[in-house]
């Protein structure tokens, strides 16, 4: 299709996701066409850095011959077959791999379709595994305010951000929120109980309303908490020092499940192939998607210790879930093509040698008057937005829908940054970029924001 | 690895789905390492008639190159971008081709990560809508007995299998089921209405169990009924004559959203490209995944009326959905290389000429004692086992682990056949080949069947 009907065909048959389609009333829909390594490029030939990844995903960058080798290489020896009691090489191989570099005894890989059924999964897995080790009441979820874990019915409910449920409620009963580890909003959190000047006293309240949490509920009705490495929705809260080591000993004490949803943080993101490597916990569940084949294809893995895996090795046990395509034999073969080319190439020791710069390039936007933080870990920021520098006073709605989605959203990509301004919590702009960039990419993101946001500026 | 290492790390590391790891105490876990036409191997080099098409999904048989190279073709060119306001020419391509084929004004294309997330994706749009047009008490859905729908915590509360459910409730509110269209147990569905000798009187009948449904939550709270257009678990129920139509007047008189859940019926397995072409039928939602790429990439499509759509056109609203994955650029390259090959190799017309010889081939076996039905349309049916082919008793729960699962479900592998013995309602082989077949494979499958079917009675 040459572009004109391409936007006509969009405009008519693709529904497009979490999109405001009314724009497009007026607006082009922005048609991707190809990539290079950081960059993709429209119908037009237009280039942008790909300051997103995708969408956290692209951790090798674009038009990698061989991610693309491998797929072709075994959709030719065997495109599909099920794990429905049954197995093929290349998810075993990868499920060992898998185990191979996940912390401490988490053994066992069960595959799944994305993010969203990864945490599908772990809960219920959560609710299968002590109806059958005699705690069957014990059902409930906590997770925090704020965060995002995916949108099929139960991840969903998992997720604490109200205005992505209230359209699809009733939802699945029975989840509850903790308090974020929002250090930058530390003080309107703990209602001026910590000012955020003490993090690992902030992260320890934090921890503790977890605590909290599991008594009001009571103890016995409690599965698991549900919590990302660093929480991407609001703008990347990466944890206090001592956060988690604190939520593990909860977890232990009421035996309640630690799922570590790791949908964006592992292979690479945060310089470690998993964030609780890189924060020094072992939860009893991690969940993972994105990055796990770069993008390449669709793939979730659910990797859980063995322990939680053991009742269901009794005779005449099972855990009655799975997917068609978990376990894909092409996704699998990219990911461990995937996994390889991170040890070949020295990918992650490249994001912990670069962090540091890419850090320091973003913080010197500190010196525009509407960046109110820039936070983040390895290769993952959020950049905050305000009115005031001083007074952290954020943007209404108003100012959200006319300055962050009418103009900053749409002049970034202008000015070649494809990355992402959300308003899920305080207004943000949001970076997740492969992870073979280096310097010179890392300027031309701090060129392109500093130029838009001051702009943006202008306009409040 | 070699097949002595995949034993190993299979047993250590991989999480099978739907799986009795119990048994792999004692026996190998069956490894299927190629494919070719519709022909699966394993780690030996023993060949297996691939009965099942992995999992209902291999339109097109193994080891086709065409469709291996489309995805890496799209792979080099663009392996990832995604739909969150963004658009790639093979999404938009594949949106078109399918708004096209579908019937009605099937126009509306939402692309999910498979099955289970396209009817996740299917109830959220049908709450959603009824909230935007001023109905919002519409949330309930009706789903069929013995029905299966997917995993997620959305779609397995809709699914009408308790036995699935009971370990992960709560699940989500608020789903009640009719009766299926079983017509070979009619009597004892209708508790002696209908002896199943006048099928249409059993469909109105079935049918009209809906209304009653609708009518005992109240129609201004039930928002979607879900069926498949021949219901796989249970073991292939067509619809009686006039069914479809009969339900069709009931959603439209409580305006109830109908959605064909065509998981498995779409996309050729019927002879059409949907199921509901087959049976004269428009549904509002048509739910898919598997043969949408006959495997060979994981997807999933929700195609919706330009109707349901609308209210989202307007300013300011959003349908706040979607996956990463939803539209993936290499798997929707592989469902447009798929679909052509549909129309380049006339595969509609292959199982439409075929399907009345694999009836007749399969009916060959209703002389065996053990076989009391044998049901199903196109290339998609299901032979039920009983006791007594003149009582039709079933076998016990205790002869279905026996003989079900421990006797026929093995044998028949051994012999050469991949298919499925399930129980989840009576007990039934399931069979749905690779649409490519003919009356060798028939024949083939007619022989292993007769004789492991033969074998498995001495054991009653």
């Amino acid at each position: 299709m040459d572009p004109e009907n391409l936007q006509r065909a969009a405009k008519d048959h693709l529904w497009m996701h979490f999109t405001d389609h009314s724009r497009y009333d007026t607006e082009d829909v922005p048609v991707i066409v190809r990539g290079e390594g950081a960059y993709i490029y429209d119908t037009a030939g237009k280039r942008y850095l790909d300051g997103l990844g995708g969408l956290f995903v692209n951790q090798l960058g674009h038009g990698r011959e061989d991610l693309a080798e491998a797929a072709a290489a075994q959709a030719k020896e065997l495109a599909f077959h099920p794990l429905w009691s049954y197995a093929t090489p290349p998810a075993i191989e990868l499920a060992a791999k898998l185990a191979e570099l996940a912390p401490g005894d988490l053994n066992r890989v069960f595959f799944t379709s994305g993010g969203g059924d990864s945490v599908e999964s772990a809960w219920k897995l959560a609710k299968n595994y002590f109806k059958l080790v005699g705690k069957p009441l014990k059902h409930k979820v906590i997770s925090r305010n704020v965060a995002y874990h995916g949108t099929p019915h139960g991840a969903l409910s998992i997720t604490g951000l109200p205005g992505l449920k209230q359209q699809f409620e009733p939802l699945v009963p029975s989840t509850f929120r903790v308090p974020n580890t929002n250090l930058y909003r530390a003080s309107e959190i703990t209602h001026g109980l910590h000012d955020g000047s003490d993090p690992e006293a902030f992260g320890r309240w934090a921890a503790d309303q977890i605590e909290v949490a599991i008594l009001n509920e009571g103890a016995d009705t409690v599965a698991a908490v549900f919590l990302e490495p660093v929480q991407n929705a609001g703008g990347c809260f990466p944890p206090p020092p001592g956060y988690w080591q604190r939520v593990r000993e909860i977890c232990d004490r009421y035996d309640v499940l630690l799922v570590s949803d790791e949908t964006i943080c592992a292979y690479g993101r945060l310089g470690e192939m998993f964030g609780a490597t890189r924060y020094g916990y072992v939860p009893d569940i991690l969940t993972s998607a994105k990055g796990l084949t770069s993008g390449y294809a669709p793939m979730g893995a659910m990797i859980a210790s063995d322990r939680l895996m053991a009742p269901f090795l009794e005779q005449g046990e099972m855990f009655a879930h799975g997917y068609t395509f978990g376990g894909h034999p092409v996704a699998a073969a990219v990911a461990l093509k995937n996994l390889e080319i991170f040890e070949t190439e020295g990918v992650l020791e490249h994001v912990r040698e670069n962090a540091p710069a890419f850090r320091a390039t973003l913080e010197k936007l500190l010196d525009l008057p509407m960046v109110g933080d820039v936070r983040g870990d390895g290769y993952f920021y959020g950049i905050e937005l305000v009115k005031d520098r001083e007074t952290k006073e954020s943007l209404t709605a108003d100012e959200c829908e006319r300055v962050l989605h009418g103009f900053l959203s749409k002049e970034l990509y202008d000015a070649g940054l494809y990355c992402r301004a959300d308003d899920r919590g305080d207004p943000v702009i949001q970076l997740s970029p492969p992870l073979t960039i280096g310097q010179p990419e890392f300027d031309e993101m701090e060129r392109i924001l500093r130029d838009v946001i001051s702009r943006a500026h202008a306009l409040l």
